[in-house]
């Protein structure tokens, strides 16, 4: 399927009641250390904490109102289940969620908290899937995929328009991926409102499926070995082709450079962002001679760490 | 001294090309928790991490050209250190601060950081006063006093100003108080710009002097029993008397209620406060009947905070 500029323009103003409109922030300090001029696009600061809000809201709104009313569905652990435990609640349908047994309470509780109904399973993609399946063949819900989706993808596309709206002349936007929703997204949204700007992408050494999957030219099976939680997905066929096609490189960045580069967000920026957000940041630092004195933009991905555990990763 | 509503526009326009214009955040869930309706203002996420920019700079930029060139000089131990640092940088004219010999290294690292010269000096306020004599006495420098100083106070009143531009008909604008620059500017901000809104200063019961000044009617001297280090001062003359004038209530908070609204603020919204930017959420939570279905704005002031210091405040 070829996304038009249009579905991204209608889609934004599909999700504009629902979400916020992110604040950019530049911090010199942070351009000074990074020899370049970069824009952040606060999607640490968007509804549920991260950018999944979107892509959520505009899959959702898209589901004809007769099987609407039948509720939406997905299987998640992180960002994207609050995201769709929202959605449901707006539009005042259940949501269903397939989570894991051993998901953190505190990600539960984020679902609980807007009306999800969880649904647990085994710690396996298998046992999520089947889980998955059950519950959409007795409820007749309709499956909203965190990623492999293209209203999903399309919602995710708006952070970026935001940002050219915003910034013009990027020479280049950085954006992590994961299962590559927001990298897909953040490339059509470049090709259709800021051709001139590359998009590179920033993944962890420990789930470099991406960086594999560009060099071979098949999609290649993660690894979860890094604490960029939200990265951990595998490419999916509706994201790769267009991955693939448009992503100028893949840096990845060792755990050691994520904590690094997120400390330097929170102490000089005085926002928080999780592990999987500070991953394009760690990216442009491990090269920066790439963008000396360039303008890049990075979209910040999400918020949701729990205090405790960021806090200690910074004192080790 | 009156200060008229001219001035105020006059160094917003003065200041507009050196500070950030803070976004407004809203949060859903914080809105939950207080039964209001918040705007945030953060000046945690302006230049230096606090609102200080503003002042200092709009007092550095009207001194007169043949002063200026001898620089501009200040005592503070706190973010104004590191305002005049920088604004000295920005103008091209040497900043001196007098800083106590048991300020934090970070602190003084800030200060150095924007080519400060430092000058350490016993930790009283004596020591402190009559070491900043002797460095204006020897170099012709201009005082820059933290907060008893006009330009410093309309410098500070435009953080509000952009607050009512942003946000019509609130009921209540909260903003701690300390020295009462911020406070001062707040009100004459809100009395010209948005006469119905009722300005509230959030104040730590550890360092209440605003409290019981505005009970006694004359300047009552602060202690410092509080984590809430921005707020340790006691008010000016320049200050108290709009203060006295202008400003609905004051309310008292504790440490624990400090540390409780600064998590949140943490936990939903992913900005990063410091204590002192905690206390007036922590003013509106501890009187949540009054603020009840009103529309709110708060002034977050700052985010310079250790971050291992804070780790230790959540989990003590």
């Amino acid at each position: 399927m070829e996304i038009s500029k249009q579905s991204i323009i209608e889609a934004h103003e599909r999700i504009n009641a629902y979400v916020h409109r992110t604040p950019v922030l530049t911090s010199e300090s942070i351009n000074t250390i990074s020899g370049c001029s970069i824009f952040f696009k606060c999607e640490n600061l968007q509804k549920v904490g991260a950018f999944k809000a979107r892509g959520a809201m505009n899959a959702a709104l898209q589901i004809p109102e007769s099987d609407r009313s039948k509720g939406i569905a997905t299987h998640s652990s992180g960002n994207h289940a609050q995201a769709i435990a929202r959605a449901g609640k707006i539009l005042g349908i259940p949501a269903y969620i397939v989570m894991p047994s051993n998901a953190p309470q505190i990600k539960k509780d984020g679902v609980k908290g807007y009306g999800g109904q969880i649904f647990e399973c085994e710690p396996t993609l298998q046992a999520r899937e089947t889980t998955l399946a059950d519950v959409i063949a007795k409820t007749g819900a309709t499956e909203i995929h965190p990623f492999n989706n293209y209203h999903v993808m399309i919602g995710q596309a708006t952070a970026a328009r935001e940002l050219f709206e915003e910034v013009s002349e990027l020479d280049y936007l950085l954006a992590p991926v994961g299962g590559g929703g927001l990298l897909s997204g953040t490339l059509i949204a470049a090709k259709y409102f800021s051709p001139q700007t590359k998009v590179i992408a920033g993944e962890p050494e420990g789930a470099d499926d991406a960086y594999r999957s560009m060099q071979s030219g098949k999609i290649e099976l993660s690894q979860s070995n890094t604490i960029a939680d939200g990265l951990l997905t595998t490419l999916g066929d509706k994201t790769f082709p267009i991955i693939k096609e448009n992503v100028e490189r893949v840096i990845t960045v060792s755990d050691a450079e994520i904590v690094s580069a997120m400390r330097l967000i929170w102490e000089r920026m005085k926002i928080i962002i999780e592990p999987s957000a500070a991953v394009t940041f760690a990216a442009l630092l491990k090269d920066k001679a790439s963008f000396q004195g360039k303008k890049a933009g990075i979209i910040l991905s999400g918020g949701n760490v729990d205090l405790e555990k960021a806090l200690k990763l910074f004192t080790k």
